[in-house]
């Protein structure tokens, strides 16, 4: 079709294939000219090379490489940079923010799975389900079925960071009726509040209180230089007996040789999504702690989720095509405050 | 206080406990008179033999004897049996039952951890996040992240049996974009879909569909001599290849021994936190299959959250005392069609 702008794509074939499905494609295709044969894992191969001096949007995931200053050169067109993933700061650095050229991710749509995520892990940690299974698997069936270590009801989770994911996972936490407590220096006390639709079901507090006065904490702040190790020893050393702590956002947010400490000595447990380092060594001593689960960063969009990744970067086409802002749109500014 | 009547409380002590903390005994002190001191697990004991015989309501959970002839014979003044707990099959047979004794059950109240639960376990299960973990602490980290094996978006889920339990999980399902498949040999479409707020989101189907159409298939039937080994092998057989089978009711409508099967050839993930028998004796292979997670019956009230049954029995005594409905009532013809 005559007059639609080139679009490339730039990730690895899986992942193209998971977030365009045949359905989505016919979509982009109405929108833009797009060569399906020709995913891009390499902007030096010669076709790649051909096809970034025509692209005005390119359209980039997991496995894009970085667009760095010779890339950018072979791409006199390109207008905007549609990420149909989370983080942009692989691939996007200060070469491409000079050109001023539009960028945005799919990191809102990655939201929701990976609250969802966060919500099930919590439920199932205040039952200590992930102990109790592996203690079971080794021939302990009864768990203290009545000790006050055990179930949700009137527990206070603490939730770090109203980010993204950490306000898609506040309401669902008050509807299953958690305290909350919120800590993030960038909200006003009635910002918080009207993150949910229960009047006082969150409650913004400091970190500090925070880590006191919670059950479980789960933490949802952006990995950022002054973030790191935002759970050192002497915070971890806040939080009460016998509470639980989540990270479904980045390893470096917490101080892990400090964590395996209050871990091994059964004062926290923990379930951890993401590590530092990740993935972590075998036999690491996070893995074999009774009381610590780790997975391999499933929360956020995997498999069939993947596909709601890219038919937001096609919405985003849409919007761009029709000069309306872009919803997931990323500043270079944006990037001291995102992940 | 004069003129409240005399309550017995038959339990393990720890459940009186978790159930009856001091705030919902002094709600109860103002409805009957009870003694603390006194909480029967042995109704030959000579105190427990003398409290019987002044008893108008008796309050009775886990750990509570059966009310044989013996026992009833003894109790000339019970008028009402409040079950701090769900199912009263173990300690309420045919004797009590002919002397009329009102009799209450707090299965509704159970009924809301183990929707919880259920919810929380199939959202995990549609990242093989038990499986994932496993295997990450035996050293494998990458999941393939763009497999369709993966991922919650645009899964159906199969509910068998719109219990008490199964009422709860359809809304929570819904909301959270499952398609869910019901089948309920005792509702009509209309009623089916009714169930849930999303029009359409819920399609009542026979039970041999729903095994054929769903991604994951839940079980929430009462357990009963006709559904024993509802689910036997060859309606094992009828589910999808890599589809999982989530069972938080009762182990007996599984075929368990077919169940290891299909799971071992890797056709059907499950997740168990019931089984036959229970416990799973060590060693069984249920526990050393990589794509199996069994755990030890958490998914009904446990802990802090046992108060609530306790809170439920105690608004039935203030029910019973007023002359109102029962909200538990349970009577010998409904055990023919519950849990």
């Amino acid at each position: 079709m005559a007059g639609r702008p080139a679009a490339l794509l730039a990730m690895r074939p899986d992942v193209a294939d998971a977030a365009f499905p045949a359905a989505s494609r016919e979509h982009l295709d109405a929108l833009a000219a797009v060569d399906y044969g020709l995913i891009v894992t390499d902007f030096t191969e010669p076709r790649a090379r051909e096809a970034l001096t025509e692209a005005e949007i390119l359209l980039t995931s997991w496995g894009c490489p970085a667009l760095d200053a010779d890339v950018l050169a072979a791409a006199p067109n390109l207008r905007v940079v549609i990420h149909a993933a989370g983080s942009v700061k692989n691939h996007l650095g200060p070469d491409f923010w000079a050109r001023g050229i539009l960028a945005s991710s799919a990191a809102g749509a990655n939201a929701y799975p990976v609250a969802q995520f966060t919500l099930s892990v919590i439920l199932l940690a205040g039952k200590r389900t992930f102990e109790m299974a592996r203690r079971y698997a080794e021939g302990a069936y009864k768990p203290p079925a009545t000790s006050p270590r055990f179930g949700n009801l009137g527990r206070t989770v603490g939730v770090i960071g109203a980010s993204r994911i950490g306000r898609l996972l506040l309401p669902m936490l008050t509807s299953h009726g958690f305290l909350v407590l919120l800590a993030d220096p960038t909200l006003t006390a009635a910002d918080a509040a009207a993150l949910v639709p229960e009047p006082g079901a969150v409650e913004l507090v400091a970190l500090e209180d925070l880590l006191r006065r919670s059950d479980l904490v789960t933490v949802h702040a952006p990995a950022l230089p002054e973030t790191r190790h935002l759970l050192d020893d002497a915070r971890l050393t806040l939080m009460r007996d016998g509470s639980v702590l989540v990270n479904t956002a980045r390893g470096a947010l917490v101080d892990t040789d400090a964590l395996v400490r209050h871990c091994a000595a059964g004062r926290i447990d923990a379930f951890l999504d993401v590590t530092d380092p990740e993935p972590l060594p075998p036999g690491h001593p996070l893995f074999r702690l009774p009381n610590v689960t780790v997975t391999p960063h499933l929360a956020g969009a995997m498999g069939t989720e993947i596909a709601e990744l890219g038919a937001f970067a096609i919405a985003e086409v849409e919007r761009y095509l029709h000069g309306l802002p872009l919803l997931g749109a990323v500043s270079e500014a944006d990037l001291a405050r995102i992940a």
